[in-house]
């Protein structure tokens, strides 16, 4: 088998822009916001992770010789359990853990991932089916449940991890191990006959196979992807036939409907984003690779009426979505509550894969908006500022029963995030022929080659904080570039000089970004600024649950009051429309950051007396408030929390 | 036996006012508010209640001879079920249906009672014991899980219902089933060597025993009941020891600690109400009965920091009360969220059972004012205007996604609102040696003997729609009496008029009754007057939720605005501070009702764009809406509703 790196030189004219993600390992955060999150990610946060996958047992399911503990469970007489998809959280951790391998190269990880992939080897049955659990626990029952066990699942995630590390390393042992998996896979599922006609119910694997793809080239695994995209939601569902072939009453499912996992109609007639978040997510990142791929606009098109319907009436202003704990998903559009949201820390993640594959097929700042969105809030807040913390559920309101832990009974969060944070890079750059698109802002260095030539690019700017940014070009010798410049959708005041030149910034938009082109020589400088006053943000009034509310939002990024800061719940207070907010940035508060801070009023309950309800409302008294970054609450002392504060 | 009805001469000194109710079969509701509610209870609710009851096979359970169905399933394996209290659903269904019978006989309900019975008595052990559920599945369990299987729970019920029965139609034969079903626990549970030190976590025996002990004078029944609340939260708790005896760990106790059962400390000490909203309300209700049995002040000290606890911080507006769902109780004080409460019917259901009690032993208007707020609002909304739907939650703002159901899958609550409804008569008089006191007011006739004399009192009156209540007395002979006339807290201005002779009633006030001692002769009539403006009433500030918001009052009637009759969602309006609010009688409203009118405005999405937020507030346009009261929502078309209406 040969990998071809890469398979740019097709011929057939392409529906869409086909912009290529510059490389993580090629980017540096050597400065400015992401260099200590990511240096606490690669030091902090995976070396932990492998700790408490092992003190919790994950890994024991690998031990195939011994018999199951009472760890490894039977399935429940549920039907459900967390056991049997252990893999897909080793295979998160493996693929976090491997992006920080090339640049920062660790012989521990390294024999850490390596005797993991010897076990799962060592347990791959011969025909190269791979779920320790189900190898462990119930082997004869494999395939038997697509609709509630999440093998695919797993294995997508294990195949996430394969590619993840070798292209790190360049060692093919779990790569074979996962290619073998997908043969089997392609032997077992699929549209010719003796073939089961049937797709995971939780989406994953479908991304993993187009990863997969890019890798060897092989037409199969972009085949088998396209087939499970297709497949889904086809009627009679097949989740019906295999629940009667285990004598069950397809009726009993217990969430009702295949719109829990988007298996309800077949994907390109659907235009509400509906069900379990992270599947939704991961399913639409898939039909982008395959619109990408495939070259196919039935897809893009489906995602778009999709991504719209997101942004437009599910999204939370924290980038957070899936608001209902009972489906760990979407129930009725713009329904946002506060304090029950549940936001799950996964789901922001995956709208951040979503809306960058989105972005590369279709250069609009709506997608890399909605990335930077829970870039810095809604999925940045599922980890603590030390990185061994966690958030599964983001909630932007909280009377203090709200706190980070350790770890979760069902810890699919705390890798996503690090393999999100672990593989930022990438997400800051994208190149095609000679053009280099920039959606991201952020101190960083980048090296890349494009037409050839060495392009390096050097963001200074303490942005999000600030609102300047300077891009550096190094080059070799001059260059005519097209560079694509993302204008954030949040700034109402951009400019852009080239080498001092102030631009016509209005006229060189298209979708959002700016579009500079032009013959550049090394030394040459790009300098943006995007405006960030405070804003003061107010909810669609069909979201009930913001009605009379404010959020303010500096930048991109979202803030919030909490009780640490003021001494009581910021549900007491009331803000005035015409209060004042002055942002300062206090190096104190959690590795520095801009807080914002102004006067409101307080509810009291001093006169109040000892009734619960009462004729006149509370007297308001002036005090002066402070709310931070949402992304970095519940890291100090324990308390209330709020996003969408009360006017008056 | 012998069965002494009355026990009223005892001589010792007493700590408290000893009222005696007012038996319900006195009391008809002859016009006004409560007439066709109960009419409607008794000629719909109560049978197809029992038709319920057999179409989900609640019933079945007493097939002793047939094998047991499916639907009588084993112990699952989270150590739940419904089950195995099955018998309390048909011991409250026949203590609902024996307090219509006296007035209302009716031998097809009496035949089917009586089956009830005679297949109880036929299933009952030979050593008394009787919970339906283990006697067919799990005999050798029995008694083994008190934490979790709510025998004594289910067997209280039946109590209940047994007295109920025998003082509507003298039969004994349910009380004798269910004096050896006492007779066993009294041989089983006790501090006397060889007993066990055990109680049930689920209260509610502890009341049917004092009840019990009321109709049999039989001083161990008393005792047993007094044992059962003293024992309570002894450490080291009885759950643990019985936990290991099943050779389990108690630290795998699902609900965590013994607090949901108040079984954390012993009931004198408690001083927050804590845990199951049910189980608190009976356990207080027990310990109010055994305060005035026992003559314990301990005991009513205790109940009185609780009620205020209560009252005070933790009951929603309507009566509602126990705000999560996942303890199906309480959280931290002020914890009333509007869109996810609880508040189960059956919670406030017995708050009307522990606060009538309270006044019976302290002649206070804070308890009576309590019973009438669940009555007209958060118990009375458990049940749909035709009698034959219910809510299990009773939520104080939804989005429409609330219906009412026929049946449910715990259907505690059905029954309890109708035994409610059934025996309502009971709570309006209370009496001892010379005097009356008059709790609530709605037109009925009530007839009564006291100190040998036949007394009638007529209330007329459209209460709570109207202000003017005209209480009638009758009399054979003139009488000195005292009446105490409650003075509803939530009035402001009350007057008072003896025969067209308006009274001071400043002068006259105790403990929020007005006194009246005089002599009386027939035809005397007593004239009250509460003006019921609309009440705009706020939240305590420490209740976040309900931060700038506003509920309307007007009387005892809570209201809410629901979609159906302003056309859009309730949480798009916003309230003027100053906008004037009518009330009007409504005669086409479900059988009649006050509605409240004016002016708000509503937050507009037409010029709002297809963005979720934006930087400027939604403009606001004015219009008229309509009020309803809260025991009426869900009866019309779905839609949205809210109590707590934003303010601006």
């Amino acid at each position: 088998m040969s990998l071809p790196q890469n398979k740019a030189a097709e011929v057939k004219p392409r529906a869409f822009e086909r912009f290529v993600p510059v490389d993580h390992t090629r980017v540096a955060f050597d400065g400015g916001f992401w260099q200590s999150w990511s240096e606490t990610v690669r030091s902090v946060t995976i070396p932990t992770q492998h700790r408490r996958l092992e003190e919790e047992g994950f890994l024991e399911v690998l031990d195939f010789e011994k018999p199951p503990s009472p760890l490894v469970r039977p399935i429940q007489p549920s039907g459900l359990s967390m056991q049997h998809f252990f893999d897909s959280d080793f295979g998160k951790w493996i693929e976090a853990a491997s992006y920080t391998l090339k640049n920062h190269p660790d012989p521990d990880i390294e024999a850490k991932i390596d005797a993991i992939v010897e076990r799962l080897e060592h347990g791959q049955m011969p025909d190269g089916y791979l779920n320790s659990w189900f190898i462990r626990r119930e082997p004869d029952k494999r395939w038997t449940n697509l609709r509630d066990l999440h093998e695919m699942y797993s294995m997508g995630h294990l195949i996430e991890g394969a590619v993840a590390y070798f292209e790190a390393t360049g060692k093919r042992r779990f790569l074979d191990v996962m290619i073998r998996a997908v043969d089997h896979i392609i032997d077992t599922f699929g549209t010719e006959p003796g073939k089961l006609r049937g797709y995971d119910a939780h989406e994953e694997v479908e991304l993993a196979l187009v990863k997969l793809y890019r890798l060897t080239g092989d037409p199969r695994h972009l085949k088998l992807a396209t087939y499970f995209v297709d497949e889904r939601g086809r009627m009679p569902s097949y989740f019906d036939e295999e629940t009667r072939r285990r004598g069950e009453n397809p009726a009993d499912y217990v969430y009702g409907t295949y719109a829990y996992s988007q298996a309800h109609m077949p994907v390109r007639n659907q235009t509400q984003v509906v069900g379990h978040a992270v599947r939704a997510m991961y399913l639409f990142s898939a039909m982008a690779d395959l619109a990408y791929e495939n070259d196919d606009p039935s897809l893009k098109h489906a995602c778009d009426r999709l991504f719209d319907n997101l942004i437009g009436r599910q999204l939370y202003i924290t980038g957070g979505l899936g608001p209902s704990a009972s489906n760990e998903g979407f129930t009725r559009e713009y329904d946002l509550p506060n304090t029950t949201a549940y936001a799950e820390t996964c789901a922001a993640v995956a709208l951040g894969l979503w809306s960058h594959r989105m972005a590369q097929l279709d250069l609009d700042s709506k997608f890399t908006d909605a990335l930077e969105t829970i870039l810095f809030n809604g999925a940045l807040s599922g980890i603590s500022r030390d990185g061994e913390h966690y958030f599964y559920e983001n909630v932007l309101e909280s009377h203090g029963q709200h706190r980070r832990w350790k770890w979760h009974y069902c810890p699919c969060c705390p890798t996503n995030i690090a393999r999100f944070i672990t593989s930022l890079g990438q997400y800051f750059y994208s190149a095609k022929r000679d053009e280099i698109a920039v959606h991201l802002y952020g101190a960083n260095t980048a090296e890349l080659e494009i037409q050839g030539q060495f392009v390096r690019l050097r963001q200074e700017t303490s942005y999000p904080w600030d609102k300047d940014v300077l891009l550096a070009l190094g080059l070799v010798a001059p260059t005519r570039l097209t560079f694509r410049l993302r204008i954030p959708g949040w700034c109402r005041n951009a400019r852009l000089w080239v080498n001092g030149e102030q631009m016509d910034l209005g006229a060189s938009l298209e979708k959002g970004y700016a579009v500079v082109n032009r013959e550049w020589v090394d030394g040459d400088e790009i300098r943006l600024t995007f405006e960030m006053p405070v804003e003061r943000l107010y909810a669609h009034p069909a979201v009930g649950e913001d009605a009379q509310r404010v959020a303010l939002k500096r930048g991109p990024v979202v803030y919030c009051v909490e009780e640490t800061d003021i001494g009581t719940e910021p549900q007491r207070l009331r803000i005035s429309a015409d209060t004042n907010l002055t942002p300062r940035f206090d190096e104190t508060l959690l590795g520095g950051a801009v807080v914002l801070e102004g006067e409101a009023l307080e509810a009291d309950a001093e006169d109040w007396g000892p009734t619960l309800y009462c004729n006149r409302p509370p007297s308001l008294k002036g005090r002066t408030f402070k709310a931070i970054p949402y992304h970095l609450w519940a890291n100090r002392d324990e308390g209330a929390m709020q996003v969408w504060l009360t006017e008056k």
